[in-house]
């Protein structure tokens, strides 16, 4: 909060050269952090004393909200400034992100090239490969030396998103090889680039999910990723700095989908109320329903509850822990999957693993429940806490089996686990764990 | 599954040569998807026929255990060969993670100068920002021209991890500007590094967490963050291929940590028994000892519920959807908290909308509740049904607003609301769930 204070101080007190000098050496990060709290005017402010390069860095790390707000505020002439400065793949998404009023004026602001640009990146799916690339690209052919490539990337350097990797085309615009610029600039200024170049491109379609892509990007540690059609013909390419967006937006999706909520990552504080309740109530609808058959499970050993009380009281806790350990195993499975670091042809060997685990785990458990029952309030008979406690540690393996082996199923199925193995899991174990409860306990104390 | 049959299939029928084509126009990321199925015999003649740059690739890319066993597999030569090629960062945390008879081998087959560079990099701590820099990068002084940086770049190129950053340092190693390979190869032949170089630097000191050292990165799309001393000395750079790991890492965390586990991310397959069971039984412990409360809740209103044996069969369906919207607002408060979105003077918002959007929720899941018990079996009578559907509306506001609250306190707090938040949430939520539900429900039925 000091920074917003700090900030506040001397936008009223510094004159603008100070201000300035203030402003230019606040990381991006504090001032984004700070930006929802920041009046228009002090918005404004801030803004102007940027440079372009900063003004353009700031809009496109601000939210589609943000950004509406800033650009509605500043004059046609500096919108248009700020816009031609942009890469393409930004300006599509920013362009897609505004609202229909503004979008109108953001688009009349575009030069003619930046419209033909945008307009052949609108074209394409916002979660396909196709929609992260920029069609700013360095391409060369084969037959020219070291010493003509080198110079015609310094010629053409500012008018690409990455000048770090070139690319090689045939007459037909076809993809035939890749050279780092690094390469490049180590290679001996008279060879051909057909002789220095890398054949075998690492490439993909242009319909590839962008998680995909992100993926092939990250595991080789490339910095740019060309994107083609079907006849291998280069589009564009996908840099780094749009997949570490594209792996936050996943890293979102997927937490909210373990918290049982639909997976879309508005930001919280811009979402209507609207949209927030569309994004829970489904699951919790779903999970209602599918809950309300406990009572049917209960009302079947109504007679063994009216018998001992004691086991009644003991419901929440029997299925609170169940649930916690089939969490925690398809928590287990679920990340191992998204990571690719388990795979279903281990099946056997994890149920294996689990079943060991859970044993030993379901065993402490047991002994903790049936030590608290009999020393602390309310008091239970020894017999009753053994029922308890033998009962907890079967519900545990049980839970524990149907965590592990949900979301390996759901994934075989060709399903997403995250989606269906988190919540709807916990109602499987909820059913059998309350079953599993009754019967051992009608065993063993002999009702 | 077919890919794997494929290679096993080659690798039997194939020459060197034939296989040899087709080992290497496999992608890194099927290979690594299929390395555990592989026997030693396969693994040792995939890896003999890809070249040394591959080599490298690969077992930078495989998890400890995979680089040990194949390590052990290679002669001491091969070994030697192959360390030689790696960045000095990759390097060091090979060393760390393989075990300590190997890391003995691994250590004598290093050279001079490599023993020095890793010796340098493991004196800081893993997590640092300095645990995940190299300390091969290019720094040039700024009083020369841009055409004399250019040879320099050239000729050091292969020496460093990237040349995509110079770094301008003065006569005692400090950091005093920076210039992109793109801004040099733009800039005039003649021109000073001094005129041309940006000298407001972003860097980290040694000792920023590494997920704050990614953010940064991420924040302003570098390809290097510079980290130095506390006089401003440059040790070293961080690469953004190294911060997409973190980004992983970070990740597979909180989800674990959301899992109600130790957020250690080991792969499961590897990991001993003994450490699975470590990871989960804390936290289980702790949730079983809590939830006991929910027995002494209940044996509070013994009485109610023997007159009344519905409100029993209903309890785990109302703290069961009760634990369901609490997840459902705490992960959307612990989601935005992580990346910033959300902050706690944002407070009394927060509070209002979710209370509002509850309300809503809580109303719509009574009606659903009322409908279903009246409908379906277990039939009960309208006046139990209305007391259970007005309940369940209840317990669903306060739950979602102890949702909401919980992160948000415990992030103001200075703790880390993805392991507190999570499931020992869940148990204030039962515990205060299950008195709202009895005293509503006694209310209602006026017993």
């Amino acid at each position: 909060m000091n920074t917003l204070n700090n900030i506040r101080e001397y936008i009223t007190l510094l004159d603008d050269a100070n201000l300035k000098s203030y402003i230019r050496n606040l990381p991006l990060t504090t001032l984004l952090e700070f930006w929802d709290d920041l009046s228009s005017e002090e918005e404004l402010k801030i803004f102007s004393l940027l440079n372009t390069e900063e003004k353009v860095d700031l809009i496109a790390s601000l939210s589609p909200g943000q950004q509406e707000k800033l650009i509605r505020q500043i004059s046609d002439e500096h919108v248009k400034v700020l816009l031609e400065q942009m890469e393409p793949d930004d300006l599509t998404d920013f362009i897609q992100s505004v609202s229909p009023e503004a979008r109108n004026s953001v688009w009349n602001n575009l030069s003619e090239e930046a419209k033909k640009e945008t307009r052949f990146l609108l074209r394409y799916d916002e979660d396909d490969a196709a929609g992260l690339m920029t069609p700013n690209y360095l391409a060369i052919r084969s037959n020219i030396t070291v010493a003509s490539a080198i110079s015609f990337v310094r010629q053409h350097a500012s008018e690409v998103e990455t000048v770090y990797n070139i690319y090689i085309i045939d007459q037909l615009k076809r993809l035939i090889g890749v050279i780092s610029l690094r390469e490049l600039l180590v290679s001996p200024d008279t060879v051909l680039i057909e002789d220095v170049m890398e054949k075998n491109v690492i490439s993909v379609l242009e319909n590839t999910d962008q998680e995909e892509a992100a993926k092939i990007l990250e595991t080789y540690d490339f910095l740019a990723l060309p994107v083609t059609d079907s006849y291998h013909r280069l589009l564009g390419i996908i840099t780094f700095d749009d997949v570490m967006d594209v792996i936050r937006e996943e890293q979102t999706e997927d937490i909210y989908k373990m918290g049982a909520m639909d997976g879309s990552t508005d930001r919280y504080l811009e979402s209507s109320i609207w949209n927030l309740i569309k994004k829970r109530i489904p699951w919790l609808t779903i999970l209602l329903i599918a809950a309300t058959f406990t009572t049917n499970v209960l009302s079947a050993f109504e007679g063994l509850m009216a018998s001992s009380i004691v086991l009644t009281l003991f419901i929440p806790t029997i299925i609170g822990t169940g649930g916690n350990s089939g969490t925690q195993s398809s928590t287990l499975m679920i990340r191992g999957l998204a990571t690719r670091q388990i795979h279903y042809h281990d099946f056997w060997r994890i149920i294996g693993k689990e079943f060991l685990i859970a044993s030993i785990i379901g065993l402490s458990m047991g002994v903790l429940i049936i030590l608290r029952s009999v020393l602390l309030p309310p008091f239970v008979t020894i017999e009753e806490a053994a029922a308890v406690g033998i009962a907890l540690c079967f519900v545990i393996i049980v839970a524990t089996l149907v965590g592990a082996t949900a979301p390996l199923m759901i994934h075989r199925l060709g399903f997403d686990p995250t989606v269906m193995a988190g919540p709807l899991m916990a109602t499987i174990i909820d059913l059998s764990g309350l079953t599993i409860y009754f019967l051992s306990a009608k065993l063993i104390l002999g009702l």
